[in-house]
């Protein structure tokens, strides 16, 4: 059964990490005749930093979310396939929005930009939300996974997708408040998340004091 | 026996994944001193996200075929790593139609465009069948694998072919209908290769209700 | 012991199959307002395809050849890494000679571009005869393995360095031809390696008519 | 317990395999109509060369480390996950102060360029740090790994950390010795993780006279 899930994880596992990695490439060197020196070049493309760490934290997130979330789930179907390719295709997305948001962040069109990053994290919600819909219909979670754990994911996916459109929202009044909303509420999900899974496998499993 | 198609399917899955995340590379961030205001450069960039769009799609049914199809085999050969290695071309190179798509799409030459991106299908559908054939004539399907799911599987590659035929002909007079073509053959795809695997495997491995 | 070389593997197979996949980034879609029509803008680019298809197969080759080689090994060293390491060095490098080659081929300056292309291919053949002999020297090959085996590979990598001396000479006065030297010499080795293993894992393995 | 971490290695190994080869993307083909001849063209580009074969070599080396490091380790917690994407985020970062001292070893501004590619191995040096701190609080190494071995890895990241602070330093008078240092302190850390790993696993398992 697990090698059923096995390629399944393997190639999204590849599309996030190429996904996340491919995030560098648009943070370029200062050309090499700057007259204001390197070190000036260098710290004026300072959102291009920050886009880049903050889309980097986001996939990582991402993707631990999704390795807990197959963790639970016993062989995947067609459909279960098909949602789980919506959700990469929100997760190699994320280039294009980061590259928008870096090259807008200091400038006049910030609120667009960052509606624009927010907006993507909407759809990567329902995106999460209809994977996790789909793995349900179709009696995927192993059975050791309790319906009390099922509701709590559930609920949370419910939360992350609400906070996403709140983000979205407040981005039109306050564009980098929007942006911290957007890396706390994965501070809410490694929690979360961590709680679900380790009521299925208990300490056993793992040393976490 | 496994192990000898494990390092096929793993580089098999890493250039599958690579090319499907390339695609967002294509897309680039509109230029900061835009007059027109950053959501019209957006909506302008139209072209760009219905390619990447269709050709992602494209990949991943690809990439379920191919998952499916190997899931058949029980051992891999040169010829067959050869034919696979002819595939993988065709995968590794649909960033390239789905660019000058993408840059024609809204333009006075999308016929060529679409005729090219139809014309990459064609190709690939010869690869499909090439790497068919090639297991077929090793003898490497799995021994559960009957000759019916076999003549199931070859009589779908054929249509296959002929539709992508039928939508770089279509694409002459209306290369908007020859794009729905090529994707409404994928959910006939997902289809039928569903079927072909379901008769192998049974219900018992698999909760598709 | 299997698990020793699983990692390093993984890792070559994910270099091998970027570096196959990075090639498609080098072909670029027409400009659209060109006024030749986008069939000869498409026509005009024929080096580029020419170039992506020989690396294609060059690197394609190479890696059924890491696959056949490292499946005689019982365990890696930190040395066969570091050799291993040299190896994918050289693969991670061909797009750069592929670009030169592509924007040189139908050129003036087509001599030394296809010398620098071959040339690669020298650095090649020495690190796979880096890898095989630290191979050999820290008796890594299994002990199926016989010598004869391992004559037959060495000899077919002193051949391999020979021929890509020899079409790197070649192209001083016949550039073509030593590129049809360089995707000869890739038949020959899909043919040698594959008896070399045959004769280690007989015809059990496989179905091999 | 090892399929625990297995999707970590996984999805870091397609990190280090993404980041090493998109190192090759920084280095252009020399424009066609160059006048000074192909082959001058390609030696001007020798700081891409360099920085190319620099960065493969430390990302190489800090493979090797990783793959060593998480022999050890009996299964991950979110903590180390964290800090693990945290060491992914440094090596996925490297290809930008590569481009940059690519881009200015020849000029003037070779300083700051050096300066801001040994930073960087300052920040991954910390990274490291964090990583092995949360494995050992954890308690996630296994159990063969005794209290000698975990000071022994311990004490080679601190004296990394310091060297690479020595190299950032010594970049103010002489760039190219701190680039020399970089380079001296991975064959250090080939040396002593080997050291390391063998206490731990002995020579049973390998081969290295």
């Amino acid at each position: 059964m697990a090698e059923v899930t096995a390629r399944t994880e393997a190639f999204s596992d590849g599309i996030f990490a190429i996904a996340i990695t491919l995030l560098i490439l648009d943070i370029h060197p200062p050309h090499a005749g700057d007259t204001s020196g390197l070190w000036n070049a260098l710290a004026a493309q300072w959102p291009s930093y920050f886009a880049f760490a903050l889309s980097f934290f986001v996939i990582l997130v991402t993707w631990i979310n999704h390795h807990e979330l197959l963790r639970l789930v016993r062989a995947d179907s067609r459909r279960v396939q098909l949602a789980n390719g919506l959700l990469l295709f929100y997760v190699a997305s994320v280039p294009f929005p980061t590259a928008v948001l870096a090259s807008h962040l200091a400038g006049a069109e910030i609120i667009p930009a960052v509606t624009l990053y927010c907006g993507t994290f909407v759809v990567g919600s329902l995106a999460w939300r209809l994977l996790f819909a789909t793995i349900e219909r179709d009696h995927l979670f192993r059975t050791e996974v309790d319906a009390q754990t099922i509701r709590h994911i559930s609920r949370s996916m419910w939360i992350g997708l609400w906070i996403h459109v709140a983000a979205a929202l407040l981005a039109q009044v306050q564009p980098w408040l929007a942006l911290a909303l957007v890396a706390g509420v994965r501070l809410f999900f490694l929690h979360l998340s961590y709680e679900a899974v380790s009521s299925v496998f208990g300490r056993r499993d793992r040393h976490n004091p």
